[in-house]
């Protein structure tokens, strides 16, 4: 399915299945509206998947990898060769999203977007959707094609696509490329030109103040080389972007397509959600957001669509480490409401 | 053991364990300190334990019950009979706490230390520890007399004895009591007299406007009327507070005691807490704060022992609901630092 296609078939959320969920919150045994949040992810899920007895059973974290042209200018605090190496700690099973997908029992799906390298592996949790190896350096140009952005976009619907085809309740975004901070900052910048980017970069990875002052003359030369349109979400992933969130966004786009609730990680993933709500609006409703990152612009990007992320973890790995931790807020919520009594059921009084 | 014994054997954390804990997490696949709090917990664990490989495989919810004899002036947006409802409903597994609880694992521990009414059961999970049948309403004279205070503390310290006898890894604080939401504020004012009362009272249960002035005018009389020692928090306790939040924090104390690390739950816990820390300054590594409560008075409370919730659900229904949930960040910690792996292992490169 291509993007205009994917893009005309988002519907908004069943209204009045959330009406009848919130029926049933309130008639259990607790002050009306007393889990907060849980109450709310339970009604958005009945609201996305059309039913008041939702599931998260199928559960992926699909982590999306790139490389970045600006990689080798020093952005991060490490070489791009980690981004292939870290791809095969995700498939033998020794990184941070495994550990953590692994209690949340989720599966880790792992997709080459953009990876400067081809990855060599017979693993069944691993796509080679490669639209190119790495882009360009776009403090000298764009960072790809109209053509790639869109091509990445469309990785992304395919993934939603095929995991909605096996089956799934629920995916949470990841990401792993090497200096993909720096494109992040520069898309969340375009899209809030009134922002300082002082408060938009950070130290991503752990870079020291002298490259953090590099991270961003490279994003302040790239916007005014390129001279992104920020009505134009396709130009400014183009010109300023990476493969990676591009299919970032597309999964969320995709995952609004089949109605399937979607986990936002952290920083680089909260700017592809937001170039997704930008191309199309209607997937908001499908977000979860999960946590609040330590990088600085997370905040403002989850702003910019009125999400409040559910933990505070000072967590900043990416990889879907947050969208997994998410998930057991999930299981939580959805004990209570198919677990707890009602007032009737306990014999407990009513308040007045 | 009574609470002087407690107090002078309350030990500091292990820190020669700590930093062995913090040599492994730097040493595996992610940027240094990336996983934020997740490190953190563990490094806490260990220095609580006194071992590198921490677990909390024994899991308690501790429901602290109590009554009010505040209760009856409209502090609440229930009847105090439900105070005896809910234990019942505790007990047969129909509450929020235990719904959370069971996704976390956690068994639930119900206490009467103060209930209005003799609960009949023959739950293993309940112990009949009642001290009093409710306190006095505090607005006409002390909550308690001195002996009732200290004797609560000491349930809290009985009974995490028991569980450290029959053997468990972490334990979380909850409550259940009509009204206590009222000597929790009024604690919390007595310790910080220079808060205005009108950011420590909030809707508890949901309480109107008028509630809430009824609520206000009740503890400043009541710490008018008793005025408090704020240099004598068993003397705070009497005067102002219930039998479940003496509970609560000489549970903590036993837990410090027994070296065991406890999460603690909501405004009615982290008031308990503060008590605790204000007994017995050497319990505060101990605690592990779970959420950020919708009560007002929550954040102050933890503010003034300098902790950090974990979580921010907008929850206020109390019960241990928090603690609950916050064990599975445990279990998300625990697991990245067993099961990733190092920079060496997974062949990849370090940082410059």
């Amino acid at each position: 399915m291509n993007l205009n296609e994917a893009i005309s078939n988002i519907k908004p959320l069943d209204r009045h299945v959330q009406e009848r969920v919130w029926s049933r919150w309130d008639s259990l045994t607790k002050p009306r509206r007393s889990l907060g949040r849980l109450e709310e992810i339970v009604v958005q899920l009945a609201g996305i998947t059309g039913s008041t007895t939702p599931k998260i059973e199928e559960r992926y974290i699909v982590v999306m990898a790139g490389d970045h042209g600006v990689a080798i200018s020093g952005v991060s605090a490490y070489p791009q060769e980690v981004t292939v190496q870290m791809v095969h700690n995700f498939l033998s099973g020794g990184a941070g999203i495994n550990a953590i997908a692994s209690v949340a029992r989720a599966k880790v799906l792992v997709v080459d977007v953009g990876v400067a390298e081809k990855i060599e592996t017979t693993s069944p949790y691993f796509r080679d959707y490669n639209v190119a190896r790495g882009t360009e350096d776009f403090s000298k140009g764009p960072a790809m094609s109209r053509e790639a952005a869109i091509g990445s976009i469309e990785v992304g619907i395919k993934v939603a696509e095929e995991l909605n085809n096996s089956g799934f309740d629920i995916a949470g975004t990841g990401e792993m490329g090497i200096g993909n901070t720096t494109p992040s900052s520069a898309i969340l910048s375009v899209f809030s030109p009134s922002t300082s980017l002082d408060i938009l970069i950070g130290p991503g990875t752990g870079l020291d103040g002298e490259g953090i002052r590099r991270k961003r003359e490279l994003i302040e030369r790239a916007i005014e080389i390129n001279r992104p349109d920020p009505n134009d979400p396709i130009d400014v992933l183009a010109k300023v972007g990476g493969l990676e969130i591009g299919a970032i966004a597309g999964f969320i786009i995709g995952c609004a397509r089949v109605r399937k609730p979607v986990m936002i990680d952290g920083f680089i993933s909260t700017v592809g959600a937001l170039l997704a709500y930008r191309i199309a609006p209607g997937v908001l409703p499908y977000m979860i957001p999960s946590h609040l990152s330590q990088e600085p612009g997370h905040k403002i990007a989850l702003e910019m669509m009125g999400l409040k992320p559910l933990l505070t973890l000072d967590m900043r790995l990416g990889e879907g480490t947050g969208s997994a931790t998410g998930m057991l807020i999930i299981d939580c919520a959805l004990s209570a409401y198919y677990n707890m009594k009602t007032f009737e059921e306990a014999g407990v009084s009513r308040n007045a």
